[in-house]
């Protein structure tokens, strides 16, 4: 149960949270919104994976699924995808680039002090442009407050990956600012 | 050096970052102005030493420093409260609520799966309400994003705790929508 009283059957994850408290939701949901779905030249595909990455690192199972599902919506792929992110996307064909952009990703959830100039800079070769580098770094620090605040909330959310798929592809089309919970 | 472009020497902290990515900026000061200084019953000073601890534990000298200096502000206190809130505040005077407040943000800190029943339920005992659990999970939560993004993009910040007097009074009249750095 969460620790305060919140719609939370209804409103799963991060949802009954943003309905608790519409001042601080609409923030959110705009950082979510131009990180992972405003013009840049990472695809909404790769950023999805990159926030599902570090909810998974984060043992955050709401978000790595939404997000997930999300990328899997903007992928045309499976939900089954959401087991190959637990498995470092062994199975999913994804550029070094994104692999490179990923280890970054990877120290900024150990903590901002871990990331070292050599991950940076094999991104740096692999073609990542410095607002590549600062909106991957942006997008897992985020990551690491939304999981906090689902998980030390203690919200409920389903289990099944099965009941990610709408709400990610309500998430890859509607998107976050806009996002209304599925029936 | 920080590990993409930005005028940071000018621009200390996540001050050069705001400056980098003004779509970004957007939400995360908005996203600050309403915890740290909307309509609360949390005190301003309360909710900044909340801020500055969890910068603290992050090991993120800037956010440290400049929250802490805000909380000094607000209290009219010296700028060594500083190395008092390094102290857990051992020597500040602070409610039994508020120590309370911070173990459950020690904890967000920590990871959000690592918030307890019991510790939730002890600031309740020390008369903490819903919101006000609530709004210590997002500000601890929302610090592990703030540290993470300066410390991950390898920005630079000041050393001396005397170098943060200014920035604090400014945090604690203008706010973080409206902050412009000081010369």
């Amino acid at each position: 149960m969460a620790h305060i009283t919140l719609k939370n059957e209804q409103l799963p994850g991060i949802v009954g949270l943003l309905d608790y408290r519409p001042e601080t939701a609409k923030p959110l949901n705009e950082l979510a919104e131009i990180l992972l779905r405003g013009p840049s030249t990472l695809t909404r595909a790769e950023r999805e994976l990159i926030a599902s990455s570090v909810s998974h690192w984060n043992q955050c199972h709401f978000c790595h699924s939404a997000h997930g599902a999300a990328a899997a919506a903007h992928l045309k792929a499976d939900i089954a995808l959401l087991d190959d992110i637990k498995a470092e996307l062994k199975q999913t064909k994804v550029s070094p680039k994104l692999r490179a952009l990923l280890n970054i990703a990877k120290q900024v959830q150990q903590g901002g002090r871990q990331v070292t100039e050599a991950v940076v800079n094999t991104a740096r070769e692999q073609g990542a442009t410095d607002l590549e580098i600062h909106d991957t770094v942006l997008i897992a620090a985020a990551f690491c407050m939304y999981n906090r605040y689902v998980d030390g909330l203690g919200t409920w959310a389903p289990e099944p990956k099965e009941a990610y798929v709408e709400t990610g592809k309500m998430l890859a089309t509607v998107g976050y600012v806009n996002f209304r919970p599925p029936h």
